[in-house]
């Protein structure tokens, strides 16, 4: 309830901060029987690492992945599967003239608020890199979507006022661009923006979109247990984010029920499928069978070399300039995080989902038996 | 976990059909000793309720609430709260025929998906009347923020193009306009160009946007249990909403950090403050005293009277015309749907959020002691 | 969290007072497409019914129960069960004169302690009568479980010094008997016993003991899930209940490993079996296939008619003597309640235990697909 | 849900196997400004160490604990503790040979039952090891609950025949005695019964007693909620316990209401006082301010060197012979692991009952407005 567990069945908790010793995950609620490796979980964490680009932080980390419980002999046993990072690279010393003085557009003053004091080297707790803890965690969860046929891919969609166009994007493109934008020709143009940006000693803001495709139709809860808020809510629990939409998202509010409403057919194979997507996927919080696509707005990295007028713990106005790593851009990394969340929601709302239909219950524990013998 | 019970520490379960017996709602949590009468419940209810103008459903519902349990002398005594609220007013021969098909834009297909068949009736749990038990819950929310100095206020700021202008927005112009638009030039122009779309038998959509004021600085959790992602996880649960977003918004996306980022000064009273909100009153997760503002984009409702094409339940492609009694426009019941689910959000954040610091607990117990002798 | 929640997956929340307007519970998180009529709550709800023996409260109640939602066309439809029963015998009047003072044995000065005030009437949320909403959800829980084969049953095993023995149990004398005690020769007995001590306007303890067959082998979570702190939690929860004990119970402290052990061996069927059931049928918190036995220690009703030394709430120390309705013993009533509860563990745990392994959560989902079809 | 996180606003996950490289526990919940160094944990993790007298499996761990987070500076900072102790001292060929056969008493079939298969080695999670994250987080909890002025103190009550005799026991022999009983006398006797069992290549079953002293009046929910159900089940969650039992416990079935219940008077400090205590520090589930006690029966330790038929995982009535390390006896380490389960209870049960009242909650409010300027 304090915040660093999430899920009801797939259930995580995280812990680290910036520059402790560590960061890493406990997942309670995988199920026995995954084939689960380091390199598995290495995988995602490589692809959010810190470094790789002139837009990351230049702080470099190994971000080595051990397991430390949960596996047996290559397989996950049922029982909570602990994920550990250490932190390798901390310069502590960069932040000690920010102890005392609370950083525009970050959590430094709201967690003195609530704490009455905070692990000030490098935004402690509230650092992009307590993420770690939500992608290894992903990691799992895009595995076992992975065995139920089910697919999640994000992108960087738009840099500043530069958008990919939808018929220009090509999946294949996204890891050829720096930005993560499957527009090539887009990418090219944010990255000028980019560059020009990074000169002022400013940084940019975007979206990031996310497409789960594979999700079978009746997956989500009603009333509050929607797929779509679970997803939500999830997103918003990212740093920078904003703002959320799902399908045609806020251009709903222009349209009229004629134009926005996706009329079904029967395709060949006897599925109802939707001749357009505006849903996103979800209806009244239930997955339809369609791909979902949901979008998040992330922030300009609030980290930005000019002077900024702010105050410090003793109430006093000041002028500050951070100094440190910080990204110019969060998107192309912020990417992955996406991608995590999304899985993370995903998995749980489908082990939820298997408690609907007690005629599905009956033939579970009946099969169940059988399968022992 | 089966979606109908939110919340925390201020829990609370909701449960009925549009043409059941009634509607309610069960809630656990709520602290002993507060004033509550049946009519400070009914105000928002009656806020809600339908066909009090034309751009309402014309059906007719006393929508009258009983309180079961919780409250003796006319106060809370901090055991569950049961509210009631019958159905008067189902004419269930209306649905009949959509029985076994699929609207599109409705949740029809998905409940089946899900659970193999449905309570077909007015929508059943998928009926905006589910929301009855919601605005019941939230209006003892609403009490509790009261008596904290917290204050919640949602209002149309968007129909379809047209958009409340901030610097014209009043308040108490709110419940003077039919859209509950605090722009009343705005508010007519809507209200023309809705009449439009009710002739053409179409429906449109909008935006709400809420502010929550005289929240202390400090609320919400980092990581999961961030205020954000709660807010939004609550107003994704409504309904129709597509996108959610907080402060600037979706707006982020084309900023620079050195534009979004809000800078702190010392007010006069000695509190700290930012000279700009772009952040919505929350930093990192956690309220940051500033107002908190939110907005909701809602899909045009999905019932129109126009032809549609779609298909029913034994897999023959159809059209259908929907008949019943639907509000073309939901944005003006629905603000108060907005406020009661983000007052349910407020309060739970602001109970959960009693355990953050140590010397706070030692003196909450230290004066507990005391008051009791 | 405030208490009035239960369960993870099969989740309910009651509510309601002694002397309000009723009781009732909510059901979220029942499957759909279960067949459910009043009646078959019914039939619980009038075995643990006030009024019927000598043995009870001369109070006479109704206790008839109305579904308000979640099942149409009489089978349940995965949407929340809402469950009331009206109060129709109060007679708050019998109650005024206890309203300062604090009943011994009772809830009465807790409850000030904690809340500050209390609704004094008939017990008000401490009463006997909140069992109605628990043994209305346990209702549908025996359903559920009946459907998986599964069967519940419990009895008095003791009263005062007078305990069934094992060899003259007969399950079908259960409800021959008064207390329902199935040994008939020692329920004579007890009965002989609790006349003298209702002459001596006193009350009696006992034992409840309750035994669960059929329930496949590996359910119950390990650590903190386990089954049998799952079990022990939820009757440790009922009003009187001072002890709890599963298989052997106490008397393990006075047995060594060689006589508690129980060996395992291959039954004819091919499947794995215990010798004996000291461990009553859990193993490591998980269930073994063997009937799960457990008991529960009953106190003596704390309201006897004779004069006790107690204070009120002014700090005086008084000599009350209590009036009103109350059962000379409980046990023969907790036996419903006590079903109740452990059907409610049961069927919570029985649908967590669908996600243990990820070979059976695929085959699931591959079959959920097909039969859509 | 999957069993191994627990509480709900201190939660604590644990994680870890016998012999894998680690156990450890993640705390999402603790209050920030709380001085903890690893010396607070590390005293209770000694204490339940192995290896340390005659009674113990002769494995020896270090068990030294590393603080990973949620520390800064000495105090606690309100974000997730992980704390990890390394396994140096597995020898995972003692355990080769049970790889295929399931030792009466253990949970390795009940495993096998649920998960399909398991980490034979050592026991894997159900062994006794999985307990060092509970005392870890219970450490932390134990700091807590001394700040609020209230202790805990267990220890060994009974084994086989041998019980402490009330008036003979003394706090200050429970570390003076090799059993933790705190009467010498009856340690010694139990300590030679012990040795004949030894000598049989036998174990021996006990009882652990438990007792809260400074608790606060007022805390625990009703209903579903309470201290008491709460406490049982968090005993009845550890490895061996058969039996719980609070105050006068099963005794109460002998019991009438005239014995049984405790009468109030005024004591001279004007606080509510019981002249005896057989319900145990507990009415109604909420804690009445006197002596918490509470009793949890052990089993013998089922690892025996005897021969013992059991059945392997193919199916075969076989003979096994158990070798390896194990406890002749449990609870002289059980005591500090129901110390630890009792702390993480009464924790989270007091920040529950923080939300009880409106006044408080106001009155926190204000205050904690006022301490921040």
């Amino acid at each position: 309830m304090a915040g660093s567990v999430l899920g009801e069945v797939f259930r995580i908790s995280t812990w680290g901060e910036s520059h402790g010793p560590g960061l890493g995950v406990v997942v309670d609620g995988c199920p026995a029987g995954i084939s689960l490796a380091e390199e598995d979980i290495q995988f995602f964490l490589d692809r959010r690492k810190p470094g790789e680009t002139k837009y990351s932080t230049p702080r470099r980390e190994g971000d080595r992945v051990k397991i430390l419980s949960g596996v047996f002999e290559g397989r996950t046993t049922g029982t909570p599967i602990s994920l550990v990072v250490e932190n390798t690279s901390q310069k502590s010393k960069d932040y000690s003239e920010i102890k005392d003085c609370y950083r525009p557009g970050h959590a430094d003053y709201t967690f003195d608020a609530k704490y009455g004091f905070r692990d000030y080297r490098g935004g402690g707790r509230s650092s992009g890199r307590e993420t770690i803890g939500r992608v290894a965690a992903g990691a799992i969860a895009m595995k076992i979507l992975d065995l139920l046929g089910i697919r999640i891919r994000a992108y960087t969609k738009q840099i500043g006022p530069f958008v990919c166009r939808r018929e220009f994007m090509d999946e294949g493109n996204i890891e050829k661009s720096p930005l993560r934008m499957p527009d090539l020709e887009v990418s090219a143009q944010a990255e000028e923006y980019l560059a020009k940006k990074m000169e002022e000693m400013d940084s940019v803001g975007g979206v990031v979109e996310c497409v789960v495709s594979g999700m079978p139709a009746g997956i989500g809860e009603p009333v509050f247990g929607k797929l779509d808020a679970a997803l939500a809510g999830n997103l918003f629990s990212i740093g920078a984010v904003k703002g959320v939409e799902i399908g045609a998202g806020f251009e709903v509010a222009q349209m009229t029920g004629s134009q926005n409403n996706d009329s079904f057919y029967m395709a060949a194979d006897g599925s109802v499928k939707k001749y357009t997507n505006r849903a996103g996927g979800i209806l009244g919080g239930i997955s339809d069978g369609d791909d979902i696509v949901i979008r998040a707005a992330f922030k300009p990295t609030p980290s930005i070399f000019q002077k900024q007028n702010t105050v410090n713990c003793r109430g006093e106005d000041i002028e500050i300039q951070i100094k440190g790593r910080h990204d110019p851009v969060i998107m192309p990394r912020a990417v992955v995080v996406v991608e995590a969340m999304t899985a993370l929601a995903a998995v749980d709302k489908l082990f939820v989902g298997m408690t609907s239909r007690m005629d599905l219950i009956q033939d579970f524990y009946r099969r169940r038996d059988c399968k022992k013998e």
